[in-house]
């Protein structure tokens, strides 16, 4: 009998695939929906589906988008000579957002991670020195996080730029703008201090 | 063109819809459903569209439920005797999980609070005074929030409930469970120490 089945339980059970939410937040979210949000629900449940099955990823710098090549790809104004390696299409819409960088993108979709199986053919490496050998790019970014795992993707990355011999540079490091030194962890501090620049 | 539509951008702002989640928390969630979560996305989707549809309020006692009664209310084995007003039907739930209360429950969807328009007629006060009127109910507990504005539903509600010779109780009041005294706010622990009790 269909009648039985607990819908809101399911509901509350299906919230909790969002990232950062658990089941006593998935629970605020069911039952706020069902008593004052109905509508807004059911926009959201038409644009979620639409949405997953719609997108894909981009075939030349493998962002999400809808078509076979993202917006920034087919862009003919832009530069071909950067390009910049971001980890995740989420950092895509950052850079976009805060600076005027008017290069091309290539997401690796990860980082290296050979313990959980994420090698050279999961972020892409083989499109990525495709086209650093087509002689186009003179300038590979790195924009990848400052973590321990994705310091040896960078340096994996900044190899295979060399043997192509284009140029390897790195996002800065520092004292984030509005940060107070009393508050800054140490490494942060003596990476500022020792790459300190002409003032 | 369909294809200019931008679905991820929509699907973000269709996100913050939710309680507790702005535009940041909207953007990683949905790069984490497209990456990583796809199958969950779509199972969200139809979940979130049904039971939206699905879902209606009980004739008896107003939580929201699948039928015309929920399963509460068609259990003959709980005792007609106790009646439990709750402001929102999650905190069925709560009780439902915390206690052994066998009654039946009433949701007032809500709390008196004329200034945003609502008034007995939303709470359903009308329901509830024919509930009391009925000679059935012995004894009414009222569930509801220890703040100013559910004090003043909660004194409504008691008179109704004297008015047709009904007993009236309410939630104990005092130190929680695992609760330190120092940390204790000076409102609780003199409520607490009030009403004190036999060890």
């Amino acid at each position: 009998m269909e009648k039985n089945k607990n819908l809101i339980g399911d509901l509350i059970a299906a919230l909790t695939c969002l990232p950062g939410v658990g089941k006593k937040t998935a629970q605020r979210m069911t039952y706020h929906l069902l008593q004052r949000g109905k509508e807004d629900a059911l926009n959201l449940s038409d644009i979620l589906k639409e949405t997953v099955l719609k997108t894909k990823h981009c075939k030349s710098c493998r962002t999400l988008c809808q078509g076979d090549y993202c917006d920034i790809c087919s862009d003919q104004s832009r530069n071909d000579d950067l390009l910049c390696v971001v980890e995740s299409p989420a950092d895509i819409m950052n850079i976009e957002n805060s600076t005027n960088y008017n290069g091309k993108y290539f997401v690796l979709l990860g980082r290296l991670s050979p313990l959980d199986g994420i090698g050279p053919n999961e972020i892409g490496l083989d499109i990525l020195n495709e086209k650093l050998s087509s002689g186009i790019v003179k300038e590979l970014i790195l924009a990848v996080n400052y973590t321990v795992e994705s310091d040896v993707t960078a340096h994996v990355l900044s190899n295979l730029a060399l043997k192509n011999s284009v140029k390897v540079t790195r996002l800065a490091q520092g004292v984030p703008v509005g940060g107070e030194l009393e508050y800054l962890d140490q490494r942060t501090l003596s990476k500022a201090f020792e790459k300190r620049t002409l003032y």
